[in-house]
Parts: C-alpha cells; structure tokens; sequence
C-alpha cells in the first residue's frame, strides 16, 4: 500500500498554516519542482526534490510517473445542487428567446418544474443521475464536493435527496458533504402559509435530519424570491441548536439580503455576495465567514455583476470559489471553468483562484485538516494534469483536459 | 464496409438546402426522432425512422447503438490558429494584473512571443504540439478545422506551419484546410520597412504557397495594429490571382477596419466583425461573404463588446461560429463552448447556434457539399453525444463531456 509519484514537474503542494489563507497567502501556492510525492495507505507521507526523496521510495512501492506535469490538490467544490431529475434546457432556449425568469415561472418552469420532477423521481432515478454529474466533477478534477438538498422541499422528498447524497459518498470515490436546504423557496402548496413552511424546517424536519445524521450543514436562501433574513434566522438558528453547521445563499440579487445575518450566527460560509456592501465585508471578517464566491451562475444568467473578489481579499477575507451547479442558473460543472472566470471576471490571480478552490475550500467545510493540500498527514487526493504550470488550469479556457485523478492515493476510473 | 447507427434518439440532420443558411433557415435542424442512419464506405445512405430503415439494414452491416442519444454533425471550426509553439499563460496572468496589451508586447511578449519560439522549434516540435490542441477539439467533437500559418512572418518558418498543417491533414482523423496568413503582423526584422514585408508577402510567399499547394485560403489581419486596409488590399488581390480564396480579420477593434474590403474582393469571409456597422453588412449580404463570429477571444480579452450576431441575421446574412483558437487571443479550443457563448452573450438559439458551428462553417470552407450536414451522399462526420436534446450542448457550460466521434464512419479514439 505504498506509492510513490515521481518525475514531477511541479508539485503544487499548498502546504502552510492549518487556517485558511487570506491577503498574500492567497498566492502562496508553496510549489516544488521537480518533486515527488510519497504516499502510505491513502495518506501523504512525504514530499519534496525527487533526487533527495528517490532513496526514501521502498522497492515495493508502486511507482507512478508524472511525466514532468503539474500536480494539485484535488479540487473541493464548496456549492452544489448536484442531486436533481430532468433539466431545464428548454427554459435556457427561453431565457435567451427573452423570457424573464418570472415568466418562466409562472409558466410553471424554474425552480419548481425542477421539484416537480424530483419529487416524482425514485431515489434510484436520482441516484444515477446525481452519478452522471457527479462523474463530471471527477473528469474535471474535483475529489471532494458539497451536495444541498433543496428540490424536495417536503418531507418525503427532502429526506429522500439526502439519503441519494449519502449512497452517493458512501459509494465513492468522491468525497460528499451533505447540506439541507429545505429552506430553498416556498413549495407551492404552502405558497398562501409561509410561516407553516418555516415551522415545518425548524420544528420537523431539522430535528429528524440531524438525529439521522443526514446533513451536516445547514443552508438557506435569504432573498426577495425566497426567504426574509428574519425567516433564514428561526431556520438557522434551529439548525445550530441541533448541532449542524450553517452556510446561507446571501446578497446575490439585493444588498441587505443574508450576509450579515450569517455573521451574526457565524455561519461557516456566506455564498454568492455579488451585491455584498463593503461594511458587511468586514462583518464577516469578524465571525471567520468565508465567502464562497459562485462566478458560473453570474456568467450562465448572462449577468455582468460579479462578486467583489479584490475587496473581499483586501477586507483579509479567506475566499472560496464554487460551481453553484445546478439546473438552473448555474449548469456548470467544472472547477476549472470557475477558475477562468475568477481570473477574467473578478480579477483572481490564477494562485489565488487555486488557493480559493482547494485549501480554503476545505476550511469551508471543516476538512482544512484532511484534505486542500499536499502535505504529509493529508490525504491524497490529487489531479495529474495534462499540463506543465498551473496557470494553464485557467489560461485553458474549457478545454476538454484529461486529468488523471487520484484519491486515497488510488487512481479514479474515469 | 456498412455501418447501421440505430436507437438514435435525436438526429440532428441539419439537412436542407445545398446553400449556406440565412434568417429563418438557421433555425430548421430537420430533426428526426427515433431515427437510424445508414452508412456504406464512409458516406451517408440514408437517414431516416429506425423503425423504417430496419428492414434495409444489411446482415453484414455493423450496428452501433446510439443509446437513444442525440447526434448532430461533427463541428466544423473554421477559425483556428492551431500551430504555434510554448503558450502564453504567464502573459495571461500578467493581464490579469492589470499590464496592457502594449506592455506586454513592450516586453517582448504578445504575438511576437509565440513568434519567437515557433521559429524556434523544429516541424516534428511544432506538429506534436498541434496533435495535442487537435485533440482537444476531436474530443469536443470537432471533426473538420481551418487553420492559418502567421507565427512564422518568415518564408522558411511559414512554409514551415504550413507543412505541419499539411501533415496534421495527411495522417487524420481530422479534415483540415490550410491558410496562409503571413500577413498576421509586421514581424520585427521589418519594422521600420514594412512596405517590403508587404512585397515579400504578395511577389515571393503567395506564389510559392499557391504552387505547392500549400494552402487554399489567404488571411490578412486588417487592423490598427496589424496591415491597413490598402495593405491587406494588396496581399489578398495577388493571393486571389494565384487561385487561393480569401478570408480576412476584419473590424475586430475598430469600425472601418476590412469589413467592407472582404466584399469588394468577393472574400469567403469576414472575420470577427464586433465593431462592423449595419451598412457593411449590407455589403457582405451583396457579395455572398459569411461573417465568421469568434466570441471566444472577446470572452478570453474580458471585453463586452460581442459582434452583433442578432443583426447579422436580421441582415440575411449566413452567420458562421469558430473558436479562433489560439494562445493569446482565445486559448479556448471547444466548439461547445462557442454555443454556449453565441447563446448567452449573443442571442442566438441553440438551433442557430448549431448550425452556424456546422453547415453554415462547411460551406464557408468550400465543403458545404461534403460535410456539415448528415444526409446521403455526404462523408458520415457526426458525433453522438453524452445527452438527448441538442440544446444541452449549449445548456451544460465548460461540462466534460465524453461524446463518441466518428469519422467517414468510423470511431475515433480519443
């Protein structure tokens, strides 16, 4: 069981203090050239210069070669709706047709055309197809990945989700951390009573989801179209009391809409912020909130507005960069792809949008410790990419790359 | 040497008229459902329902199971610059730091860069390198590309690229045609005589390409930065003499910039045109030219300004979609993504999309009778996609898809 990867051309190991990175840290990427990598039962024994490690290889290590490319951690993609039914390209047609996303509802499309179908599905259904998305995520690189509830938004449906989030990590060989999103939008038949659907999150379904261990965060959407700041705080702060962990979709639309609501409960994260004001930058400072920038579902709904990535950098905030894939406004799988838009759109440095992709990813979701970096201690979950410097990961813009990738230090059939 | 592809459950013929599509046209896909498609000795038969064409499939054919998945035609990118040595992704990190375009070619960077090493490198260096960005756009389904020599602005190095493009285009699978484009800019040997390069390029290289066949199209780059329109009048006049067609970069940055010369000499193309004016349009319509739309260096140059497509086809004009792949400009080398672009930040609908990234491209290269569209008596280039709805192509941004890639009927390894 154990391995070395040698002939590295650079190893981007991401080693450093065991706290996110923020300000300069964001670009100390700790790279080694030249290097190799020693790997013991899944976990990272050794690294450094491949000549001062090749002596320390046992003769029954199997030994891989990384013809001179680029190494990096495995990408933690800290923002998912992976577990749907159906799509909703017909609605993209529209969209681009000009139909605003009212019209598309009232229709009967967006969000809840998406419930429809995932309430109708069989937990098996969603399993294979939350596979098919999950194996786009492996192709592109990403090991380790968060997975919301969110499209069942009664009890049947909400529970089913996380159990299809649960076989899917206990399957492998992708990392799964599950969120409960019940508090996603009103379902219609509760459209008259929002209140009801409130107590029905805090009082039912909170409790029986987190004495089943079902989630370990929980998530809820703080806008004008989903759920006042007052309702996500009788949400939240029941799944605080019951031991689970909080991340909050916040002022993507509206300034004014969560983030500071997510400071006041040290939520782990606050994501999108695209309309974040400066002051509440520093809020989030004060609480250890990371933001977690979602870029892919700016760009999928042709809007110009993205987050202020520099400002957050500057206010010493440990930014994160997610897909956001989902259905709707996010269709978009690939960590990658995300980092080409953090460097063409919010002004990313290509180590920054690294650093915000792997190892503050993994603080995000209370794996600083075990995964986000190359490190002895750490497992190894890593990608081989077809490249020789990292910044071809966002130079390359959705270039069909074939990575090889690697977690617990065995290789993903991919 | 028959081949049966069945259980298609989406066949995207784009079948129609033998001419390039305009308004209305570009949206008809002729899409049978459920249907099969017949191939002898690489070459359609026939297409139509499977449960039709049962009964005329010989018993010696090779059936492949499409899986009830959609197939259109292999895309035809018919803008590339796929030859070039080394890449320029330290320049792209500096560009996001904030250097211009003019400090970086300052300090010996931008175009003059890749120059530089692609003199450099031997033919075997610079054909394995093009393999590699061939490969990329096999795997993206890109069955057919154009490609330009201009990183050579010398006449061994030219001839140089033009061989490699040759050698790409001899060992397969990809079909690709040959341009020259030693008018890309003033290479410094010149720079205070530019007027010689230009001679250089009219009396010594085109007639040199044109007898050895080495390339079909001429390309000039007509541009503030690049050759004035009177230059690029010279070049592409003397190119036409000698029996090659014509292409040129025109109205990229600046209105006035070839638009209106690529009509007077009757060109195949326009190339990227975000700044063309209405009138101009008018004159491409008159004289049959395809405007050729390369939103992939707009989104890699985090400009706004995409070219006008809406009008485009509001002027009657046959819209065609290419990557312009290339390590400055647009290191983007998937035609999936193009769609995705053309619908986001163009307007286009997927179908229009579509066919502007197949049979509109076919017949801006001269090939509209061979390829672009799967109907009988064309080469079988189709390929059959991971989903069953067309639209998903655009839908699903930067997705690693692994679609199945056939050409003359055969399946391509990829």
């Amino acid at each position: 069981m154990q391995t070395a990867i040698v002939n590295i051309g650079q190893l981007v190991t991401l080693s450093g203090p065991a706290s996110p990175r923020t300000g300069a840290g964001l670009n100390d990427l700790a790279i080694i050239e030249d290097a190799a990598m020693l790997i013991e039962h899944g976990r990272i024994t050794e690294t450094g210069k491949y000549s001062e490690l090749k002596s320390k290889i046992p003769p029954i290590a199997t030994i891989i070669d990384a013809e001179n490319r680029c190494i990096t951690p495995g990408f933690v993609d800290a923002h998912t709706h992976l577990v749907f039914a159906g799509n909703r390209a017909a609605e993209f047609e529209q969209r681009i047709a000009g139909a605003t996303y009212q019209q598309i509802a009232a229709a009967g499309g967006g969000i809840l055309h998406t419930v429809a179908l995932t309430r109708a599905a069989t937990e098996d259904e969603l399993l294979a197809s939350a596979r098919r998305h999950r194996d786009w995520m492996l192709r592109s690189g990403t090991t380790t990945l968060e997975v919301k509830s969110g499209y069942g938004l009664d009890h049947e449906t909400e529970l089913k989700m996380l159990r299809v989030i649960r076989r899917l990590n206990d399957e492998g060989p992708a990392r799964i951390v599950p969120t409960l999103l019940a508090a996603h939008t009103v379902p219609p038949e509760y459209k008259d009573r929002r209140a009801d659907y409130v107590r029905f999150i805090t009082y039912e379904l909170i409790p029986e989801v987190a004495t089943a261990e079902l989630a370990q965060y929980c998530d809820a959407f703080c806008d004008d179209h989903a759920f006042t700041v007052d309702e996500c705080r009788t949400v939240l702060t029941s799944a605080k009391k019951h031991g689970l962990k909080l991340r909050i979709h916040a002022e993507q639309f509206r300034s004014g809409t969560g983030a500071d609501l997510a400071a006041e409960l040290s939520a782990a994260t606050a994501d999108h912020l695209e309309t974040a004001a400066e002051e509440t930058l520093q809020h989030l400072r004060a609480t250890g909130t990371q933001p977690v920038l979602l870029p892919g579902s700016v760009f999928a709904l042709s809007r110009t507005q993205y987050p202020p990535a520099r400002k957050m950098i500057e206010a010493g905030l440990a930014i994160v960069l997610a897909t956001d894939f989902n259905p709707g406004s996010s269709p978009v799988p690939s960590m990658p792809f995300m980092l080409s838009l953090a460097c063409l759109q919010m002004g990313l440095s290509p180590a920054e949008a690294l650093t915000a992709a792997t190892i503050n990813a993994a603080h995000s979701l209370g794996l600083g410790g075990e995964i986000g970096s190359l490190e002895a201690g750490k497992q190894a979950e890593f990608v081989i990419h077809e490249f020789t410097d990292y910044r071809e990961l966002a130079y390359f813009i959705a270039a069909p790359m074939r990575p090889r990738v690697f977690v617990k230090g065995r290789e993903v059939t991919l």
